[in-house]
């Protein structure tokens, strides 16, 4: 039996065209910061995957500064800044807020005062999508960025952070998206790179990825491929609800992601699941990827106001582009099986 | 006429086996640090490749730390510390030092107290190589790894910085090296990755390009093939010298990088003899590849005690494993010419 993978928001296998602009760029062996010929081509490889980012993220005119990640682009956009946020943020970005704004149940946070403030346009762990409000200091754009429609030209954020890996390009290569103007001082100094924003030699095999990748997902969101995720996602909640009574669905009122889907089992551990779907032979995860190591209940549930045993009870199935309905019809049976023995044996 | 890359201290080709261990990892789909099977291959690519760089850089039983390169490296390993260094370190280590420590004509760094002080093992270009202080606390390692048969565990320092691009692995993933035990604050907080030292995703394909590049530029080491490289170089070098009266060779009584050949025309500005022997076929550099777009003096030679008009007139040539003698007498052929040129133009 071949193995599902249904955990696409913790990371989303290479696209073909990503990893077509990645070899390609493997014979590209100059420096880009070097003046000579082999140094422009590599130049013109990062350039390429600037202004395709630039266009899939409806980012014209905006300054696109490449870091190792969101969760450099994390430290590079939030480090000192003090902004006010909620227990919704990945640890990446929880790591520089103060955290003090309120969640509801459905998970939507209230912002007080945009310009000081950092939001998420969409939680990992839920899928929850925030409404940004105009004039936002940052956006975490991280998760949404490829699967939905969105554009930084028209978010009302000053700056967003996007990562290629969540969108089928290569993990270590994301950017810090911001209105050109926007003050951002260099953390990591030398050479003077990325206008003086972020200075180390670029990634140039890494960064021809995510421009590829960036352009074939705006290309799938145009053909409507994350309309079908969305429906696929609806059968298996449905196929859940109906096998599982008494399971919890977690943010399923509020607009989330189309293939994002988070539901608990109070009192059967999340990483127990985990592990349980894994020797059957399907990859999910209990919170998010970085956290899945420890065990403790899910921070972001905990703010929705999920009581502890319902908070670690919960897994997260998050679906890709080529997720079938026989994937998620069979993930769904096996699950509510497992799912009867725990109750048994607990009862 | 094809080309002639002599620039491989700004970068090196990727070698074959990066590139295969490249395109092995691109099917490597899930996150490191997910629980489930496919985030335990993921793992598995990376920890193997930080056994091949343990052997590759003779470091059994350090700490490995993976970054996005030595600029990087050089933040977390230096920020806040205020260390003790010299101008012939790279800019990025520049960034973060105090500039105090004497050079002499030859390159060489005088260090005064090495449990406060940062040196680099080889400077790029220069090729001068330092003999590191027992206790050091940090060198600069980027541009000799691969290139001299090193061993962090003999070099007394704390913590050493690597790179992988230098050695024939992809731009935009390095190292830093430390001792068991060493302190060492994440600057890149979030996931706790990295033993806590340095979250974020990691970038699992350029990983693994490292790993195999380290791997394969210890067996060049083993094999002899730096030696044949300074042959080569030192045939480049009589050749100019004999069809090039006056040229200033720098750096070239102390012990070198086997690649690395610096040498100076007082009054023909580097940048300009880049741009001409771009156009008749050759890379090289003035200066390291970070400030090739700016035209100054170069800090490392006006360190050793050059005046202006011989530190602007300063290139580098850097050669690689597959640079052939043919390669270098074209070079010293072309070259000689356009300095006549020039000498005939000035005089």
């Amino acid at each position: 039996m071949t193995r599902v993978y249904l955990d696409h928001n913790a990371t989303s296998p290479l696209r073909h065209d990503a990893r077509a602009a990645m070899i390609a760029a493997m014979d590209v062996c100059g420096n880009p910061s070097s003046v000579h010929a082999e140094g422009r081509a590599a130049k013109a490889v990062v350039e390429r995957a600037r202004a395709q980012i630039e266009a899939a993220f409806g980012a014209d005119g905006a300054d696109i500064v490449f870091t190792s990640g969101s969760t450099e682009g994390a430290a590079l956009a939030l480090m000192g800044r003090d902004l006010h946020g909620s227990a919704l943020e990945h640890d990446a970005v929880r790591a520089w807020i103060k955290e003090d704004l309120t969640v509801d149940a459905q998970g939507r946070v209230a912002v007080l005062d945009p310009q000081i403030s950092c939001l998420q346009l969409a939680n990992s762990e839920t899928g929850v999508i925030q409404d940004l409000p105009e004039g936002l200091a940052v956006t975490d754009a991280t998760q949404a960025f490829g699967k939905l429609p969105v554009a930084f030209n028209w978010m009302g954020a000053t700056m967003a952070l996007i990562s290629a890996h969540k969108l089928g390009g290569p993990k270590g290569v994301g950017a810090v998206v911001l209105k050109r103007g926007t003050d951002l001082a260099a953390q990591i100094r030398g050479g003077g790179q990325e206008m003086g924003r972020r200075s180390g030699t670029e990634n140039v095999i890494g960064i021809a990825g995510f421009g590829a990748a960036a352009e074939a997902a705006a290309k799938d969101l145009d053909n409507g491929v994350w309309d079908r995720v969305a429906e696929i996602r609806n059968i298996l909640e449905k196929a859940v609800a109906a096998q599982c009574p008494g399971t919890i669905f977690i943010g399923n009122e509020a607009r989330r992601l189309p293939n994002t889907s988070c539901f608990a089992t109070p009192g059967w551990k999340g990483e127990t699941q985990v592990m349980q779907m894994d020797l059957a032979g399907f990859a999910i995860s209990a919170g998010s990827a970085c956290s899945s190591g420890k065990v403790r209940a899910s921070a972001v549930l905990t703010a929705m106001g999920f009581d502890e045993k319902t908070a670690q009870g919960a897994i997260r199935v998050s679906l890709g582009a080529d997720t079938t309905e026989t994937d998620v019809l069979r993930f769904a049976e096996t699950w509510c099986a497992k799912q009867k023995k725990h109750r048994a044996r607990s009862a």
